[in-house]
Order: C-alpha cells, then structure tokens, then sequence
C-alpha cells in the first residue's frame, strides 16, 4: 500500500512521496507463484456479506475453507479478504477458490499494474483504490483485487482499515436500489464503480491545488512555488499510473465480453468507462495547467531580477557621477600656484553651483529613467 | 454549468475560471442513476414546439405527463427541457421518456464528458454549447443533452435564459428551408450543428486576442503577458474538451449508424463533423502559436534585462574610472617633501590636463560601446 | 482568400498575418445549404476549355445555363469558375451541375478544410492552392474546388487574376503530352497535381529563410530575430494546415478508388500522393529547425549578457579597489600629530610607490582575467 | 557486452558510458551470415544441464558435436554456451543445431535489438539480459540469446562471469516446483522470465537516485546536479532500448502463438508480458521527473543569482549614496573665501550631523529593503 | 546528390549544409514524366555484370540498346548505370526496360523519398545512400534506385566516383557466398543490405561526437557548443528523412510480398528491416541526447553568469564599503573648530585603527563568502 502524507519539515516531505512510485516484484528467476509476504502486512482477515433479495447476512472472521460452502448457493457471496500478512492463510484460500498460482500472485505481491484475466469460471480484475485520508492532507493508493466467480465476489485488500465500499454495503444492508435482485456481475460493477469515483474527490483537491499556484506564481513566487509544482505533477503521474490501466481493462472487457459478466451489465461498465476518461481527461489538463504554469514561474523569477537589476542600475547611475564629480573639487591642484588650477574652489557661488549641477545632472536622469518606466513597478514591491 | 467572465481585478479573474475545468461527480459508491440537484439549479421548464409541414405550435409550461400524448403522433415535436431544479419532475420526465437511469443521471448530473449512446429505440448526444455573454467579455459553457426518438427530440439545458437554439426556432416557425418536411432526426442534426458552429465565433475572438498578444509580447512585454497567455491557453483548453468528443461522436455516428438517424441524414451529420474537425484544428493552431510566444516573451525580458545590464555597465565602465582619477589627486601626498610627490599638482596646467585626461578617457569608452552597438536599442526604449 | 504580405512596418506587417488562420463559417443555427457572399468577392466569371484529341475550344464569359449543352458531349470540358461575389449565378451554377446544397456551401464558403466527396456520379475536391507573390514577397493562400463529372471538371476559384494552372491550359491547347487523349479525371489530377507541385517553390523560400536565420541568431542576434523565428513558424503552420488534408484526402481516394476516377488514374495519383507526402516532410523538418533556433538564439542572448557582465566586473575590479587606495592617501590623518599617522605621504619615494601599487594590482587582476578567457570573446564584439 | 560502471574522475565517467549505446554491424556489404569475432571475447564453454521429472544431471565443457546425441531425446536438454570468441566452434554448433545462417550472425553479433523469429522447428529469442555489479554501483548489459527447439533450450550468453539464471539452475537441481516436470517450452518462459524480472533490482536503485536529486537540486543545487539528471536520463534511455523491443516481442509471441510454445505456457508468457509493461511504465515515470527536475534545476540557479544580485544592490545602493556625502566633505571649496562655502565645515555640530545623515539614510534603504523580504532567504544561505 | 562538408569557416559551413534537406521538383504543372536533367550531371554510363554459377562477366560503356539482349537470359544481370546527365540515354534506357514515364521521373529527378513501387513484370526501390568521405570529415547522402526484374538488377546513381557496392561486386567476382548460384531478387536484397548496412559507420561518428560534446557542455562551453549541438541535430534529422521511408517500404514488401521477389528472399529482408529499426532506434536516441545536452549547455552559461556576477559582488561588497570608510577621513571637517569634528584626524592610533577596522570589515566579509562556498568554483574556473 502507498500513502502519501505532507510533512512540514520540506526534506522529509518529498522523500516520502517516494513510494508513490512503489511496486512489488519477486527475486529474479524465482517461481511462478512465489508470494512476498512483506513484515508490516496485516492478519489477513475475512468478512463475508450474504444476500438474495430476502436476506443478507454478514459473518466475520471466517477461516478460507468456511468459505467453501458458500461458493455453489444461490445466494449472492461476497468474501472481503482484508490484510496479507499470512502466507498459509492465502495459500488455503487459493486452494479454496482454485486460483490459478499466478493469479494469487497478483493479489498478494500488491501493488501490481491494474489489468483484468478472464480464465474458464472466473473473471480476476485487478484495481488501485485512492482513499482520502480523514484527519491530514492527502491520499492512499492501495490494490484492490476483485475475484468474480458464479455467484461470489472475492475482493482482496490491502489491509482493514479503510476503503470506499462502506456506501455499497450499506445499500446491500438497507436494499437501496435494486443491488440485492442482482447477480455478482452485478456486485463486481458496483464496486469497481465505486472505486473509480473514489478518484474524483481526490482530483478536485488538486484543482484547488492548481487554482492556489496560480495566484502564487504570478504575484508572488518563492523559491519553494517550483517545488509544489513538481509535487502536484509527480502525484498527477501517479494518480494515472493507477487510472490508465483501469480504462484499458474496461475497455478490454466491454469489447470482448466475459463468461462471468452478464451482457446486460455492460451498458453499466459503459458507464464506469466513460467515468474513467473523464479522470484521464482531467488528470492530462491539470498536468498541461501545470506545465504552463513552470513557464510562468521561470519567467517571475527572470522579472523579479530585472527589479532588482533596474534598482541597482538607478541607484549606481545617479551616485556615481555625482561621487565623480565631489570627487574632482576634492582634488588638491592648488589655485595659488595657477589662475587654471580649480579656481571654481574660490568662487563666492562655487558651493552652490556644484548642488545646482548635482540635482540638475540627479534629476533629469531620474527624469529619463521616469520615462522608460522603470519606477512603474516598484509600487507594487516584489518579495 | 461553467461560466467565464474575465474581472477587473486580476486575482479573482484567475480564481473565477477555475470551474472551467468543472465536471460533475457522484459520492463514490452511491447508486447508478442517483441525481444531483445543485441548490441554485433553475425550475425545469418545459417548452414544447410540435410541427409538420402544415403548423407549427408552440406550448409553454408542461408539465412531464402532458409530453406523452405527442409521442406517437405523426408530427415532430421538439420537447426543450430547460432548468435541472426539480428532482421530482425530473424523474417523472425519466419514466414519460422511458429514459434508462443511467441516461438520466448523464443529463442531470452535468457536466458531463460528450458522447452518444445508441439505445433500442433512443438515440442520446450529451453536448456542450459555447454561448458567447452579450454584455460583457467571455462564454458560457453549458451541457445540452438531445435525446432523438421517433418523432420526438427532447433536448435538456441547465437554464432557461441563453441558447443558441433562437434561429432553428425561427426556421421552423417561419417555414424557412426544409426543415418542416423533414423528421425529428433532421432536428437533432439542426440543433447538434446549431451547437458546433456555435464554437466558431467564441475562436475568432480568439484568434484575435493571439494576434494582440503577438505585439505586445514583442514590442511592450510587460509582467502581464504571460498570464494573459496563460488564460488563453487555458480556456483554449476548456474549449478543446468540450469539442474534442463530440468530433468523436460524429464520427462513431456517421460510422455505425442508428436506428434513430436516417441514412439521408447522414451526409448532413458529414458536414457537421467536417466543422468540429476544423474547430479542432484552430484550436490547435492557437494552442502552437500561444506556445511560441512564450518563448518571445522569455526573450523579451532577458532584451529587457540585457539592455538595463548594458546602461549600468556604461555608466560605471566611464564614471569608475575618472573617479579614479579624480582620488588620485586628491591624496595628500606633500609635494614639498619630495619632487616626487605627485608634482602634477603644482603644474600651472595641472588642472586642464587632468580635464582632458578625463574628456579623453570617457570619449574613447563612449566610442568603444558605439562601435559595439550598444546605444543602438536605446532610441526606441524598453519599458 | 488568404493573403500575405510582409509590411516593412513591423507591427502592421504582423497583423496582416492573421489571415493566415481565416476560416469561414455561417451565423450558428443557420440553413444548411447557406452562402455567404462576402462584400469584396469578384464577379464571377466562367471560362470554358473543351477539347478532345482532335481539336480545343476556349468560350469566355459562359453564363450559368449555357453550360448544361456541354455536360453530355463526348468532349471533355473544363468549367473554370472565377469570383464567387453573386449568389444568383452560383446558385443557377449548382441547379445546373445538380449540386447538393451542402457542396454549393463548401464551394462558396470560403476558405473550407480541404477534402474529397464522393457523390453518386460527381467527385468533390477542396483544396488550397499557394501561389507566390510575383512583384513582392509573400504567397497567397486560396481555395480551389474541383468538381469532376463524367466528361467534365468543374474547378472554383476565389478570383480571376492568377492561379498555377497556366502550364495546364498550355498543354490542352498545343498538344503537349497525352492530355488531349485522355478523360477528365486525367485533367482533374493534373490540375490537382499542379496544386500540389505549387507548394515546392513556396517551400525553397522558407529552406532559405532558415538558412539565413541559422546565421543571424548564431553570430548576431537582434531583437527581431526571434520574431522571425515566429514568424516562419506561423507561416508554416499555415501550409501545414493547408497540405496535410489533401495529403488524408489523395490517401482515401487512392485507397477506395471512386466512380469518377478510371483506375489507370490511380497511378499518378500516387505520385502525387507521394509528393504530398514529401511536401509534409519538408514542412515537419523545418519546424523542428526553426525551434532548435529558438534554442540557439536564447543562449546567444545569454552569452552576450555575459558578454556585458564581464565587461562590468573587469572595470568594477580593477577600479573600485584601485580607488579605495587612492581613498586612503586622500584621508586627513595628520602626520605630524603621531609618527603612525601616514608616515607614506611624507615618504620621498611615496607617490611613485602608490603607481608602482597601483599598477602592481591591475596587472595581477588583469593577467588573472586573461588566464580565465575573459578576454578571448572581446575581439569579435558582440552587438 | 556493454558495461557501466561510474568513476571518481568526471571526465572518464562520462565517456565511460557512451558504450551504453553500442550496437554491431557488419562491413556494409558483407555477405550475410558474416560472424564477427571480437578480439576480447571468451573462449566458448558449452554447459548442459539433462533433466526429466526423476533426474537432472549436468556436463561441462562439451564440444559442439557431443550435443547432436541430446537433441533427440525425451528429457529436456539446456544446453548454455558462454563465450563467443571461437568462430569455428560457433559454425560448428550452428550445424548441429540447424541454425539458420541470420539467426547464428544475430547470436553471435552482439548487441542485437531483441527480437522474436519463429522457424519450423525453432524459436529464436534475442533479448538483453540486465546483471547489476556486485562490488560496485552500475551494471551490465548483454544480450542472451536462446534458441528454444522440440526439448531442447540453447542459450547464448556473452561471458562465463555472471548471469541471472542461478535461481532457475537451483530450482532445476533441487526439484523446486514443477519446473523437472515440464517441457522445453516452460524452461525457456522461465529463463526470460528471470532476464524480465532482472529489470526490477536495477530499476529500483534509479528511483532512490531520483529521491537523492529531487533533495539536491531543490535545495543544494551544484554544478554537477544538470550532469547527474544527465547520465540518469541516458541510462534510462538505453533500459528502455533493452526492454521495449523485448515487450513487442512477447506481444506478438502471445497473439501469434508458436509451433515451438506450449498453448498452456502463453498464459505464464502473459504475465511475464505485464512485468515488462510495468517496467516500461517505471522507465516513462522517471524519465518525466527527471525531465521536471531539469527545470527546477534551471529555476534554482536563476535563484541563486537572484540571491547574488540582491546582495550585490543592496551593498551598492546603501553605500555608494553614502560615499557621495563623504566625498562633497572631502571638497576643497574654501569656507574662507565665501560664507556659501561649505560653512557645513565649521558647524561645531558638522561631524555628527553628517554621522547622524549617513545612518538615517542607511537605515532607512535597509527598511525598504527589508520591506521587500530581500533579508528572507539570506538565513539559509544558498551555495 | 547532397553534399556535407564541414568547412574551418564557421559560416561558410552553415550554409553549406542546406542541401542536405534538398529535393527535385518539377514546374508545377508540368507534365508527369518531364526529366530535369542538371547542369552539372555526370554523363551516364552503364556497366555490366552478367553471372550466373558457373561465370561472371563485365562489359563496360554499354548503351542502353545493347541492354536488351540480356534481358531475357537465364543468367542474372546487374546493369548499374552512373550519371544523370543525358536525357536522351535516359528516355532510351526507359523504352529498353520500359519503364513506367512516372518511374524514369522518379529514378532521374533526385533526390526523391525513398519509396517502393510494385509493378506487373517490375519492382522499383528508390532508396538513399551514405557514403563516407575519404580525405575529410562528412558523409555524401545520394539516391540509388534499383529496378528489379525477372532475371536482372538496373541500379541508377547520381555519379561514378563512389558507391557501397564495391563488397558486393567482389563477392560476385570471387563467387563468395552462395550469391553466384542466387536470382536476380538476391542480388537486389545484397545491394539493399549494402546500403542499408552504410548508415552504421556514419553512425558511429556521431556517437563519438555526441560523446565528445558532453564533456565539452559540462567542462568548457563555448559560444560554439550549441551550434555544434545543431549540427548534429540536424545531419541527424537528414539521416532520419533518408532511412525512415526506407523501412516503410522494407515493411510493405515483407507484408505484401511481390510478384519480383522470392518468398524465399523475404527472411533476409526481415533481416533488412531489423536493422533499418535498429538505424532508426539509434537515430532517435542520439536525438534525445542532443535535446539534453541543450539543456545543459543553458545551465552550464547560467551558472557561468553566475561566477561572474559572484565575482563582481564579492570585490564590490568588500571595497565599497571600504572606500566609504577611507571617504570620510578625507572629509574636511575642522578639528579644531570644534571638538566633535572628526577628533580620530588627531588621535595618536588614528591610522592604525582605521587600518584594524578596515581588514576587520574585509576579513569578516570574506569570512562570509566563505561560509557560503562563493569561493568554491573559483578554483577551477570557468571560461
């Protein structure tokens, strides 16, 4: 599992980011089949949501072979695996679902690229789930695999805490709609549907993210602005990291069809599609907004030298002709030895008439400066 | 729907177009065919404009159960839906229409990405028109949705003030062309090409903002122009996503067919897709030619920067050095202990030599930055 | 009709440009089938060149209706329409050739997308012809239709005064090649073929115009430089925007062949394929030059902005620490209060050993700067 | 065999490298089959490992000749030849195994782009195998050939040294899986599975890279940072040139299928096909942040100067006016000749009035300075 | 023919290159057909090789009418014919092979895009040749088109003096390889290799250029650097233009076959087209390069700038400073009008202690610099 979590020390904070690019592989030449079970994963642990349109029942912590007997009911299964940390408990369920070994792979040695398999009797889809945190910015990217078999759907998560099924278990709960008169095809959508939406709130944060940068990086970048840009685009890639692959299995599976889906359910992963371009239309404009805005950035930064060069440039222009200037009646030709030698130093005006020459020369060059416009920007000061 | 109104404030200006880029969504995990009403959505109101080609009436303010008694008549009627503030009438339009939830929930929940759904006997375009403001500067962009049946259209916009419907409403009423001969599925060929030409003068105003832009960034940049580019660019983007899949729709249309559309119709629908190519086409020319001028308007400020370098650096490349000069003798060195003892300045032309000194030294540095150009940029002067 | 015209004022002459992106298109909402005549258009005007191996007959000033006497003859006859400035005589034109409105449209509503249109017994060719100015620089940009009947072509053009199609009407008329023997989809490829071929000469200029450039940023860049750079750029966006639909439209016609087109035409129309191809090549290769010389021109503008920077700290080093010392032998320390009060300034070798410091220090820093290279790029100045 | 390894010294490091991009080619002209010997290479060394599901025996050092008894065998032979400095050899293991003349010249001229050529009886897999160094940072490239016949595998390895196969050598041995029980076919998915999977450890070292330089050039960016995001750009490129081809080949060896493959292995084939996609995935995700942190690379130096330039004017500008005041006391004007003289010289307050002027004046530009937020990022000093 | 030669003035050198993106045109309008026969085209002159297993035999200085015999002889004949310069022998050459007028067109008017043509009884291959220069720097780009028939080769290039054809007329001579007892269609394939095969060695050199420039952006950029770096981009970019539509036709043939070549010659084009991708692959890879090495050079000017401005900061914040202080003793306050004037004139330590705060301003400034590594990179320093 992913997480991704802003720190207020900025070192940590982009080090931590890391593992949005996290993925999972075996030792090379290693088997088929081989599961890592990482140290920090959880107690793998299974809850198990029954229904037909009478009833629907919820048994926790089952154990992998209780399942067996749910597997050929009419009833509606839902097996919610949550947690990877036992290796013999996944092996068992494998054996009891009769997952092909490299499918239990997948769904252990998490995070794998999202995709879907359609074998004889069971359609494997592979997901990324992005759950908001609650109590702190950002979000989780966790693996979310979807067993659907003939009459049970076997999810497989990450780990127990948090997911976005809580609104689809309610409807089975209180039979809101009509989820409880249909099949695990059925089921299979509405979850993976709620997966994919989960996207959208995560999204609108980053457009908020985007409307707040241009504000700064126009009228008033800092060193750290660039930064945030390079961090809103690397989450972007990982966010389509997630959701890409997820269009293409879509896809894959609208157009072929599958033995475990039924056709009429389609017309709703039709609709789970379209969800799933939208998010790739919005992520691929936010990462364009952003780039723009890296332009926009650079060339604040080009501005905000030219106010200073301007600064130093006004400053320099004006005090050191007139340093030259103090500097030449401070000169010790001496006028006793020659009528030629400074006689402006015996002068009764001489004084005067040197601050006449300094604020005449100091004002028309503040005058040319004036009218080239350079003073125009220093109103509003840049930082 | 999204709105875009440039301020004379320039921080909101940017904030305001953020929902440019809005799109609507679901609470993850709720059910299909569920529907949003925004809290300041508009009353539905139902305008009804059934013809044939002997009469043309108009009905206002129906309510959903009186749309059924046209739906199997002989003539076309036109059903336009305007307002999404009603959850109730809604639905109840959903079941006169026989809509599928999922359609439904497409036209209310906007917006949405367009596209076109071919159902049994319905034929539903989710579209979205550019209305340009009449007061003021900028566009609406709005969803239309068309829903083509068999004699019928009923197209759904989320409010009843602006449309670009006006001179399709005006054929009909006044017998213009052969628009009153012909079936529902011409008026939704006439409404769609209503809608894509539509884009038309919102990019000319476009093309016009670029070409302004062309002078300012080359002869007058000033901190404002990239931003300006900026939102240009961004709302060339908007603009490109609202047109981009309809160019997809008509082109899916004209290939597959539908039960909906007329063959004959077809070669008109061919037309409409040429525009929405062509549209797609400027769009992306603008986009190229927005991309180039950022990289004048880079150049633009190192000029800027260049020729303020240049100034400081003539200043003090003449000034130092006489200042030098001028401290020179300006050291107390006694020229009576010593004949050695800067003798200059007892010299009876001591004072004049050093004025030609200095007149010489600056002469030649004048002559040496002339030779290289460097007053050339001058005359006509940066700001 | 698209024009262009370098103005020797530069702002107006990047105006003028504009046009270079025209495109037409109708009030949104209004008929199919509707002409916009536009103010300026020409009247127009029909030449008639019909021919057969045997002999060729030229008739000017053709109105409409008598153009009907030659569509069924054994001949083939050229229809050359020039001016599109009166509705009357086009819309006669189109009743008499049978054209369908959406056609007519195209025709007149200029400048349209090039394309082909494959009717039951007409072929339809848009296309956009370039003819080089003769007195000034520049090119013209216009729309050319071809519509080819059984035994006659039928080409549209904006205006009488010139058009690439000379070398054609020369070669009906003296016999040259085998044009007299063969039908008219044989003159409608070489029409097309002269389109295409007019876009070579045009191409050489810009060939050269980088040429130039490539010189100009690289040893002396201008202010200007980059707005050519753009400039070119614009232009050849332009021609893209004009070949590469032709280029889509010779693909489909070679590739789906067409009632109006024998199949001994085909050949040749690859060849023109091929050299449409080519022309897109040459147009790609020059833009991808035409933005690494903006590369090029940036740095140049950098390198001379290191140019000025080291001129400044070569004076600023040597002078400033040069004056601090004079600075010191000008304080007022009095000598004669205290032995360590600038015991220098009554020294008898004093002022020779301030120049022997003096001079001392600017070498060193001088010899320095010289072993950095600081001095190498002084030679060939840059501007 | 092309190798990296980085170096202290900077220079070497760099051209070290150039080798990633090797490729071989014969004399232009040379008849095809043309086998190139490099100098350096090793002396082949034939090693067989003979297994069914009861035993598994290995030879060493067989001569080509002793490999014809194996071929026809029901066990299955891998016969792994390492070294390809013996053209003899190499002709005579081509006749024993009926290798095709191209297929022996693209085993035996290495590198080779990886490719998939299916015979009659032969697939032929050119890919590139990617070993890490053990001592120090870097690895190896080296394409492995392998030749997959009815039970037999050959592979054709660059050098005796190093390679992935260890693992599968064991599995082999030890009877780990079902590997002794299956056919020639499932020993070579696993030996390109182990070649694929040898990605993932080298890729992982380039994302901890990345990390580091994110840190660096966000806040120590140095002379080198542009140099390292170089080299790290350019070995990513040439990853990339090692894998892509290979992912082709697995696409079409799943979409085609092969006389020489087991239709029950392409499934395992298939998951090997998600591993190179994913790594092409990670390859594309660093290559764009690595390109992102180019610009903020770029920005942080402009930053840098900023830092600089303001230090420079803020130095200036409060001293340079001060120096000016100084230097008009420092004039000889004469208080004796003329009461407008300088009377400032013999206030009785004059010292202190001036002390008093230079301080206010400084700490007022000081204000305005601070104003600014010029002495914000003095604190953390940059570098 | 396209020429490069590098030239020891740079801007000669520019120049010269233009025509590596040169290509033959016709008039517009012209006939299909026409021959520009060139000015400076060689006279043509035919050779021949006539083989088969048992003999090899050349006869020079044919004309085209002594041609015919061969053509229908169970041997394989190779006429190669050089020079362009001869419109009659060409029209002759093309009535003896007859030759399609667009194909004589396309052979006679280089440089065309290189290209395959599959005729009833011919094939033609338009191709591009690299040949190295001998004496110099560069690589000569000039067209070869073979024309392939039953049992004979027609090969036309631009001139006489050089070609990659020398290895294979050897291998005919000495009968190497099986190429004597092969058809016609083998000795095109041979000719095809041998030019394709020519691009790698100029390869190469690019390779080392590219790698030469990477140590001089980073270590010693120069003014020159970046037009080197767009020298290469755009050889490159020439070099792409000539393989590119090589390996489309390469591709085309393999897919489609033709009736002139063998299936069984097909495996060795597949072995063509590898390494047209691998030339491909190479290309495009030293073009990312070179676009990073832009990137570089930018950074490696800023940071330049930078030292620069470094340098300039440290010298004028320490003697500024300095020279304020040294200013205000030599003001010409009166001590003795008062004893706040300036009372450090008369103090016995005066000029020592003005010496102490001197050194201990610049000590402590110096201090500082130091701290914030300015003094670092002076070490090595830039140029």
């Amino acid at each position: 599992m992913k997480s991704y979590e802003p720190k207020s020390d900025r070192s940590s904070q982009l080090s931590e980011e890391e593992d949005l690019f996290d993925y999972a592989y075996e030792q090379p030449g290693s088997m088929p089949g081989t599961l890592n079970i990482e140290k920090d994963a959880e107690h793998p642990d299974i809850v198990l949501i029954d229904y037909n349109s009478d009833r629907a029942d919820r048994r926790n912590n089952l154990i992998p072979e209780e399942c067996a007997e749910y597997l050929d009911t009419d009833s509606v299964s839902w097996f919610d695996l949550k947690g990877l940390g036992s290796e013999d408990i996944l092996q068992r369920l494998g054996r009891v679902f009769h997952l092909h070994p490299l499918i239990l792979e997948d769904v252990v040695n998490v995070p794998q690229r999202p995709k879907i398999e359609d074998y004889q009797d069971q359609l494997v889809i592979i997901t990324q789930m992005v759950v908001p945190k609650l109590q702190e910015e950002g979000f989780w990217l966790e693996q979310v695999s979807l067993i659907v078999g003939k009459n049970y759907v076997l999810t497989v998560q990450e780990q127990a805490e948090r997911d976005c099924f809580r609104p689809v278990r309610r409807r089975i709960r209180y039979k809101k709609g009509n989820i409880r008169s249909q099949g695990a095809d059925y089921l299979a959508y509405t979850l993976w549907d709620a997966i994919i939406d989960g996207f959208f709130p995560v999204l609108e944060i980053y457009g908020e993210k985007i409307e707040d940068l241009e504000d700064e990086v126009i009228f008033n970048p800092s060193n750290q602005s660039l930064a945030k840009i390079y961090q809103i685009k690397r989450e972007l890639l990982a966010l389509r990291r997630a959701i890409w692959p997820q269009r293409n299995a879509l896809n894959t599976l609208i157009r072929d069809g599958s033995h475990s889906i039924n056709p009429d359910i389609l017309i709703f992963l039709r609709d789970c599609y379209d969800h799933s371009v939208q998010i790739i239309d919005i992520i691929e404009t936010y990462r364009e907004l952003a780039s723009s805005l890296t332009d926009i950035y650079l060339s604040a930064i080009s501005n905000k030298m030219n106010e200073v060069m301007k600064l130093l440039t006004v400053i320099s222009s004006i005090f050191i002709p007139l340093t030259f200037i103090a500097g030449i009646y401070g000169m010790n030709f001496d006028p006793d030895d020659s009528p030629w030698n400074m006689p402006e130093l015996n002068w009764y005006w001489g004084y005067p008439f040197f601050w006449l020459l300094t604020i005449a020369i100091a004002t028309s060059l503040i005058y040319l400066f004036w009218r080239r416009g350079w003073f125009k920007n220093f109103s509003n000061p840049p930082k």
